[in-house]
């Protein structure tokens, strides 16, 4: 059993990915060993297995991966937290082999989804190009040296300084402001600090279905003034019309108002999934009322204790 | 200072009232001196300057006074407590001066509610008699031997104990079933044990005047499963539009769910007057379904606390 | 059949009282002749009978009957409809036979409801009188000039002119902003015109007796944004834990937000009785937010039968 | 303009896709020009020029492509419908050129997600064997002929017709039951008939970003009884934390408690995109308890009208 084995990050491979950028932001990982891995399935295999520390997987809007794959990941794998949030822009590059100019670009090697996002640039500044789909943004600009399938490549930026390649081209995304979120999964319990800018997710299977119960849920926050940032219904999959939400909630398990929440949601169902309370990347604190604060919450109890004498 | 002061019940008078007919049902209250006082106000100040232990008073339904008047009271008086629920039912029988026959009566003296309830029997039976408003159903009985105002009068079952009164007709009212709701009030802040079968009165002033906030804080009972059995808005009197509302929730304040929807009210409403919770005059056990068991509030927060570590 | 029968106005009498008050600031009366009836079920089998064309009956914090006998008799005799709201300050005056002053006052005629209005008075300028109870305010100084009985009496203001009686002292009610609200009820189904400071009135029984009825119920309003200016619980007679609730809603069935709203409600329970919109007796405009307005209730029916095609 | 363009149908290829299985089950579609596009952004233009009558795309849980950028697209591109709604079964076959056999498989090319879906069956089948990822399920099968990249491919059953390969092993994926849901997008307004087995689908932008906003959206389909199979948020992308749903609701659109629904939402947001209602693929009829009937919304019409005489 090497020591290297249990301070190595996972993240979906391979270098050059937008999640190895999100895993780079991560200090603590600076200087440890990094594990490329093929799917959501093998970073939390090994997180699970204590392969690695942590592991860096994108949960919204992402070109690298589905989102709805990591989620239903989460929601099956027991024993999983989040501890931070990270945000990376979504930023492509024209690459070529050294030595092309934009004129000589015929056919252009791209990922589906990277090739999407590209499509307006591309068709006003090659009009006349062919497409041909890559499985990833870096094995298009990989391939470029090996073989002569495609004349240029879209990739991530600094594809440059791992393959040989010149760059014809940046930021040619339609959308000059996306990012992907990507979030960092380990095993540990202990709890991040609370920084008053913090996140909290949750997997909550609904009891029942019926009109009201989805409601029911909802009341659980929103009697508590805590706002979500991020619901989304998915199929249980063991039955027809059963569901679990995929929820993000404003605060941290040490604010009050969100433990008290969580109080009512695992009453509410006993299938409650916590994935941590995290440092919100983008750093904005949460807003509330002064009727949820702290004191508000506890000033309540020692009212309700003088009450029970 | 003499020491049947405070072991004294007040009860609104005069004798063979109904509200002495509840205070009759109180165990405690036998061989104790009773004092019978005017209006509530009255029986309130003698609970909380000590010279009653407590006092009996009509909360709903009342031919003997109003039940707006003890709504008010309870909420402007402070450190009163609720310790029990008493029902009395409202009969009446249509009494004389001995040698007198139905046939004689041409005038009824009667309390004008007492009148109200009993006027189909009257209709029926004494088709031409003339009405002579009475101050209380007790007095009118009284003053029977006292002047010749009226040939008959109605008054509470009983009244011939206390009146040289003949019965003339008995269960005169038109609603067979009628019963008046009583409280027993005290200074105590003991609370009585929960016998599955409680009620907790409570008084909660709206934090703002807004569509809306009435919902907020009935959704505090709703989403713990808390019934109501009595709502009433009553202005505040201190601004247009300002509402306080008069509550009776099933449920003790020892039950989980009764006790966190109060800790809910407090912060929605730092104007929470706890009247108290206490056995329920029927008896009937509390229904509620097994998702808002003690054991579901207490597995919520042991769940809770293993996540705070 | 006398042509006079059906114009005539009943009110809760004798002449003198505050709901005779209420009936002079009626415009349409003036001329007519007046009917004083002993009770409210007296007052409506006028209307419903046809020998009034309208009633005005206390419906809140009444010192000349019980609220609660309005609510029932509103809610169980059929084909009512409140057609205006008045208010009638509750100000009181002492008053005695000529000649008597002030320090000759030994003992206080006057009805407990008022005479525990005016105690603090009482207590600072008469702190050794005696009180003898009287059936209504306008007995007690009636009964000035029959008996002895009492030096003084508690009675409406404008007493002497319907009375040989002197006024002692004036507004000797302890909250000088007492106010009694009285509505004028009639048969007519010709809903008065919309001023934009209306009130609807409404009995609405609850489908069923289950914690989050009540909660559904109030939703109809909140969620057309129609704020509420009074609830009240009754119990409905006919089994224990059923209830109607009386409501009066800010705005008029011709605002479109009212009228989904009872929409709403009658879909949510099929026993509404609906009571009448009328102008508000303070005439305050009602307030809501622009989301609310008709043309939003216009506006989303127009996109709706657009998708329907 | 050549006829065959306004009558072809657009589906995400290459040929071979579950998306080009969903296509086969169009009743309308057969005998019509298919056209294999690259992404779900030329899917909608082809038919929102015209080029096309109707595309199918990938809704849920796909393998074909994103999901999120299927409902972002839903939600800028106006004038889109949905008309139909297909399942098609996810299922997996392991295919080598001809001649080969299991034992022989040293590398498997698979897309990356259907590679995450048959890894069980691989470990346990194949425990020594590499990945090489591809672009598509289809291409993957198709480069077997082309080069000696990889042994045998991961790919769609019925592959074995469109290209010049052998079945080593059926089923291979690792959930039997998994499926993908498709629907068929139109420029069309007319609405497919009510069947009783219908799903409505709404894309709607709260707003304000406030806890509670949420909630309130969702009670306009509580409060008519309808319940949601779907429901899922994404950020407007025009400011951060401002977020629009993606709503699939139970019913049809010419279900009165549906198009209640669709009302209340359209008070509440000006936002809301009515994306069409149509049959649900599992022809699952929808349950509903008989208060939310289509009598009880037209009954209570009537009682309003006869309110407003």
């Amino acid at each position: 059993m090497s020591e290297t084995r249990n301070v190595s990050y996972s993240f979906l491979g391979p270098t050059g990915t937008f999640t190895e950028a999100a895993l780079a932001q991560v200090v603590e990982a600076h200087g440890k060993p990094w594990r490329a891995v093929n799917n959501v399935g093998e970073a939390f295999d090994d997180v699970v297995s204590g392969r690695s520390v942590a592991a860096m997987i994108a949960i919204e809007n992402s070109v690298d991966g589905g989102v709805s794959a990591t989620q239903d990941a989460l929601a099956s794998v027991p024993g999983l937290r989040i501890i931070g949030e990270y945000l990376v822009p979504v930023n492509f590059v024209l690459v070529a082999r050294p030595g092309t100019v934009l004129a000589d670009v015929k056919t252009v090697n791209a990922h589906p989804v990277a090739y999407a996002q590209c499509r307006r640039w591309l068709e006003s500044n090659l009009p006349r190009h062919g497409h041909v789909p890559a499985s990833s943004n870096v094995a298009a600009a990989a391939a470029l040296s090996e073989s002569a399938l495609a004349d240029a490549a879209i990739a991530p930026p600094g594809i440059e300084k791992h393959h040989d390649v010149v760059v014809l081209a940046r930021s040619i995304g339609d959308n000059p402001n996306a990012v992907t979120r990507f979030v960092l999964v380990s095993r540990t319990t202990a709890l991040p600090p609370r920084t008053g800018a913090d996140k909290t997710s949750l997997i909550v299977e609904l009891p029942e279905d019926r009109s009201g119960a989805l409601l029911e849920m909802l009341e659980q926050f929103a009697t508590r003034g805590v706002n979500l940032s991020l619901i989304q219904s998915r199929p249980i999959g063991d039955a027809m019309g059963r569901y679990r939400f995929v929820i993000d909630a404003d605060g941290h398990i040490h604010d009050e108002r969100v433990a008290d929440a969580l109080l009512g949601l695992r009453r509410f169902s006993p299938q409650v999934m916590f994935l941590g309370s995290y440092p919100r990347a983008d750093k904005q604190p949460i807003e509330f009322t002064s009727r949820y604060d702290d004191e508000v919450f506890s000033g309540a109890r020692a009212w309700l204790s003088g009450l029970l004498g």
